[in-house]
């Protein structure tokens, strides 16, 4: 029996008659606004190449860690799934992962990835059965049928989404050369890029050598150097800028942040860059290193962004076999009150920096990240992130900022996304849950509907364009 | 005055007319369903007896620490309600206990004994007064007069309380002479085993060395020997499993797993049981045998459960005059993240391994728990636990869970209880917040009518069935 | 364009209709209850001399750390703000102040400060059009003017306020003089000191050795001897409960408590003030005083409250420039479990001991404050704090505790500010919020009509003055 895929025009809003209907009237407000995507990890080479996407399962299902991280949790093997391993193998019968996938959808119950996979499945495919056991083959032709239309195309679909300007995230090794061909396209698309040097910076990981090694090839410097290290980021920096960059990320798994003297930063340095590193300096190197990029910020205008406390690739059997970014990174508690403050001895309150802070450990909302941002001048709070970027998680950040940090210390939404189909979905779910938010103080008298409109379009508009420098 | 005492029948649903019609939808489908109680704490020799049940003080009062802690922490001494103290003595007039609780029943406004004990007065005892200082002694004299009746004797109630199975929990010296009574009576009622083996695991129990004596003289086996110790754990197993058992419990102060080499878990052992210890060798110990404890599950196919994060006896004064499980357990920051890892790094991705875990630290829900149910194939989410049995409680465990590890990760609930006659209660709130949730993704669009009625009925039978193997 | 200033006189209340009306009926009975205050910060001059304010500035915006960190932390400069620095400068002119504050008014839209002012600005001066860059100079010079007239005089607006009794807090080398001319005036106002000994017990604290040496000079003891300085305290705890203190008050950046021997706290004490301190003794000698503070109060029957887990001045340039309490204090993750139990091991079970907790980090609600207050006679919740005093923090705080410790285990409110005029407003909100609460839960079915206005009832009125012994 088919079931039928409605998506509620109100969904999402509260559902006390007056109170939604304040949150529908606000949402109309803001539901046209172009989409201002800040940060995110979609691919530059589909807007420089333009190419078609090749299926249903490459596009929406393998690359996405938020749906195979379930479906492994319920015992689904990757290979099934078509997730390559570290080979990059991906021995999966394309339909049958695909099978696979729409049998269990089920799983998907309550969570972000079914309202944001029905929002595609209705809005950019016009589905209207749901996906499962028995609608499995029909969803999989059509898509797979209509990614080979001309509408479906990279560049057509992000005119369509109406976004303004996307960000995508490149190491410090990239070439930008995607960025560059998208530039001398002529396409009017922004797409812009984003400097994310933790390749370099991250000691632990394990290709940090060979990365240095591309980031000195491709610098010219002496990057074992520490001077012609720092001239390395410098000149990349620049790099980035050229191609569009406004802004910074820096993905840490603490928020330790160290403000050693020169003599020391070099000595450490040192020790970090010749395999003679002790315990901790990997941790000490980093956290002297968001110092050092708050320091170039200050020269060269560039946002900073901290995405802390994932410990990646937990499951170590995982990690062997298939390698990282394969759904294992779990949160883990973080302090960014005792672990900020060098930083902020050194910048707390400089005027020309921007740095947006984000968490997965929620506790830290009301008790460290709003009584910070609430007062120093160069802190702002990013959305909440990643297991948070859900309606529920959504509603608790600003639940739990707003009243000690206000909304004019957040910086609207980040999509955050690979999946690139799903922007214009998720810029949906966190327009319609500020709504939500705000049509609640309006009808608990703490807000005029005036007020929360203006609010409202600020959130979804003025103050990422505002916060990120775009 | 008397004041009436009436069960809302649409009590912790949703307050909105429309959400709350689907929560009752919803609940109309799962109320009647049979309780599956698959971790608790009832006294199998009830089952094995059936005898009455001595009287309301007995019952109800002296072994219901939620109901005791709160009046103690209004000065109220533990003797004048009944509750022995270490030696036994119990020097309370009964009826003057019972008064002296009804007088201060006012304090359980808002709580959840005070749901789950008016759901006990209205419908198991049919009171329509509500319990205070004036209706004290009917209540006494009519409880006590009705648990002389035959319908009253607990078989009778474990039938009218429609339970399909019912698991107790037993350490690791217990002859299970009850549970053997049980199976051999004729009696229908499933009353199962589960094996807790913590009194010859935990070193800082004051009584594990008696229990360790008490282990090898049931077993036969050298159990201050390593292997003669393992091999016991293996006995009991395999006569808690003739018991009916299916699974194990684990009490642990933290939820710390070790995964040592052979040679350095015997030598850890000996030191524990030789009296040698050293600082946190206890811990130690604890946290190899939960490794030890999945290995043995691998083989046997028992589920295994950690409740972690109580420390327990946290008034020394009143470990000292009352001993143990006196109210005093205080639950503490729990860690999941780090201290599962090495027991996650053997067997996480194990095809034939469930094991499920509970909190008292609600901030390990969103941050870590359903982040790791959500990856790891062996990992499920048991129930909101203790303090946060409870209405906010649960809804809390919903909201925070849901987003990550969706609703199949989690496996329904348990009562956890010894208070017999508060089961149907406990499992009754459990359904109807559940209910009052999936309303609310119903109202908001989240999710349809028939996919919340399908979960509902999974949350309340099929799940915990699952789950525990039953 | 104005903009109407209106306070709904619904404002906090559910949306839901029904239970609307049920919050309502609540707040009818308690809305006209005098303000118990039995914590705060107002100056006991103002009472003392009842001279009139100076201006709207110096009344409402300097003195106030909620309004001046968040224009701060959008890069307003404090001097612009009529903030005095270190030096007591204070170069700001008045009007340009103001209009500056009334022009980023928006920016506390969703704040509890936002609610407090418009309340002020409604009630007690009369507005009926918003604050903002049009409305500044009409604001400004209408508040100036108002503050001339004799309503607006300290005693005037006590009396208008309905306080009938209202706690300042002194330190330890404080005179008392304002609280002597409070008592010889004839005026009927209760006005009334707590003992807040933290200057003499803080060894971290930029003036600890002044402190001592005034304290000394106040009480002819020689502080700089253990058992003197034990001599000094009851000396002056006795001095202020003559001059109406009931209570203590104890701002500790960490719960943390200890229970040493009198020779070990004797030679601890020697360190400390000798300045031969070692890491952890200024911490360590804090925890020991919480302890001898709970003795004395056993003695002399004062009321303890501790506010525990401020990190102070985490600004450190701000702190340089402008000194202490300027908006620059982080909350930090505060362990009350392990931190109190020197003391609850001493004194837990006292009777005659009032223990009032407090914390910054919400986390410790439901994991360990509720279940502590929940069983140790001598503890009781204070309201939520600080940041958190706000109506989503105070639901947290009700959602959060009640189901644990209930409402009998909680103080009522404290309005905690040196913001006189906001007093009302406070409460008024802390009112409003649980009477929110309490109709949740009677349209729930979990607590009846008749039994939420009597916990209304209690929570406004009866149980501040029973914790406080007022």
């Amino acid at each position: 029996m088919t079931r039928p895929l409605i998506l509620d025009p109100d969904r999402l809003f509260p559902v006390d008659p007056r109170t939604r209907a304040v949150a529908r009237s606000l949402y109309q407000e803001i539901k046209d606004l172009p989409i201002i995507s800040p940060h995110g990890h979609t691919d530059p080479e589909w807007f420089a190449q333009n190419a078609a996407f090749e299926d249903a399962v490459d596009l929406l299902l393998a690359p996405d860690h938020y749906l195979y991280r379930m479906l492994f949790s319920q015992g689904i093997e990757l290979k099934d799934l078509g997730v390559p391993d570290r080979s990059g193998a991906n021995p999966a019968d394309r339909r049958e992962a695909w099978r696979l996938f729409a049998k269990h959808f089920y799983l998907f119950r309550g969570t972000p990835s079914a309202l944001w996979l029905n929002h595609v499945f209705r809005d950019v495919f016009e589905f209207d059965v749901v996906l499962d056991a028995g609608s499995a083959d029909d969803y999989y032709d059509r898509i797979n049928a209509a990614l080979k239309r001309p509408a479906f195309r990279p560049r057509a679909l992000f005119d369509a989404f109406n976004i303004e300007v996307l960000a995508t995230t490149e190491g410090p090794q990239d070439t930008l050369d995607h960025h560059h061909r998208i530039r001398e396209s002529g396409w009017s698309g922004r797409v812009i890029t984003t400097y994310r040097p933790d390749p370099v910076i991250d000691a632990d990981h394990e290709s940090f050598a060979e990365a240095l090694q591309a980031f000195g090839d491709l610098t010219g410097e002496d990057v074992f150097n520490w001077h012609g290290y720092l001239a390395a980021h410098r000149k990349r920096r620049s790099d980035f800028r050229a191609a569009g960059a406004t802004a910074t990320d820096h993905g840490h798994p603490t928020a330790r942040t160290l403000d050693l003297t020169p003599v020391e930063a070099e000595a450490l340095f040192r020790r970090v860059v010749s395999g003679r590193a002790e315990v901790g300096d990997a941790e000490a190197f980093r956290a002297q290193m968001l110092t050092e990029m708050a320091r170039m910020s200050l020269e060269d205008g560039m946002v900073m962004q901290i995405h802390a406390g994932s410990l990646r690739n937990h499951n170590r059997q995982l990690f062997k076999t298939h390698g990282r970014d394969k759904g294992a990174d779990i949160p883990q508690a973080t302090d960014y009150v005792h672990d900020l403050r060098p930083l902020l001895d050194r910048f707390g309150c400089e005027k020309g920096l921007n740095l947006i802070l984000f968490t997965l450990d929620e506790t830290a909302y009301s008790r460290e990240l709003a009584p910070l941002a609430g007062h120093y001048p160069i802190l702002k709070l990013g959305p909440s992130w990643w297991f948070h970027d859900s309606p529920e998680g959504m509603m608790r950040f600003r639940e739990q900022t707003t009243e000690t940090a206000g909304f004019y210390n957040t910086v609207g939404f980040n999509d955050d996304t690979r999946a690139f189909l799903s922007i214009p979905a998720r810029h949906d779910v966190a327009r319609r849950i500020d709504c939500a938010f705000l049509a609640r103080l309006v009808g608990e008298g703490r807000m005029t509907e005036t007020e929360a409109c203006e609010t409202a379009r600020d959130l979804a508009y003025a103050l990422p364009k505002a916060a990120y420098k775009l």
